[in-house]
């Protein structure tokens, strides 16, 4: 696994021994990571901070030059937030662990040019999964529905 | 002006005298304010806490059944992470203050069935002229450009 969606993981993990949802993100400018952070919807009680969305949080305040030189690596799939912040700020390119427990809003990404690459990791996939069987109405909550 | 929308436009002009970007927000349920806000980027270097996403987040969680008898009232048109933030709790009406100086994601959200309510108040458009006059950079900081 590349090494930043291996930081993803990672974050995703600290959120699942929280109790949260696991799910990581990791905002990666010219090779370097300018944040990270994970879905804080049971620690924070935030309505707003999905994984990708805390990576940009805990990356902070950024010219729209440096986003667009920069990957976002995300666990899961991007949801409409996440994928809204990714369209607002020219983020080019998201590298996904996975699409197989949640598609998001990948066609729109696409379709205003934002790189998309799908890993669909065995491991992002379990651990989804596992949490998904375990607290569906947490899991609900969290994707608005 | 409605209400609701005088909250929003409070909110607005809080920031404006902390120094940051004036656009406010509230989220509306049943006739009740869930939850207010104002754009966080100045206050707490958030790139994250636009209006409507900090009163998203200051309503704290919510089950999809309290978003789906939700409106939400921004002074400004909402930017493409704002929209998303829309579709992903699936608000289902938008009041929104203005749209001359800055306009969001309208016609994704119209076609995805959100109604929208444009008002286009002179005070609202007033306030983000000078802002935008005043403070140009932080202003295309605020929205990716």
């Amino acid at each position: 696994m590349d090494r930043f969606m291996e930081l993803a993981m990672a974050e995703a993990e600290k959120g699942l021994a929280e109790g949260g949802i696991p799910i990581g993100s990791v905002l990666v400018c010219d090779g370097k990571v300018l944040g990270s952070g994970r879905n804080q919807r049971v620690q924070q009680g935030s309505a707003i901070r999905h994984g990708e969305m805390d990576a940009l949080e805990n990356a902070g305040r950024h010219s729209a030059d440096v986003y667009a030189r920069s990957t976002l690596y995300t666990t899961l799939s991007p949801c409409a937030m996440c994928s809204g912040a990714i369209l607002l700020y020219g983020i080019p390119r998201v590298v996904i662990g996975e699409n197989k427990t949640f598609q998001g809003e990948e066609d729109l990404l696409r379709s205003r040019g934002v790189e998309l690459e799908v890993l669909n990791d065995p491991s992002c996939i379990d651990m989804m999964e596992g949490f998904i069987r375990e607290k569906p109405e947490l899991w609900n909550e969290d994707i608005g529905v």
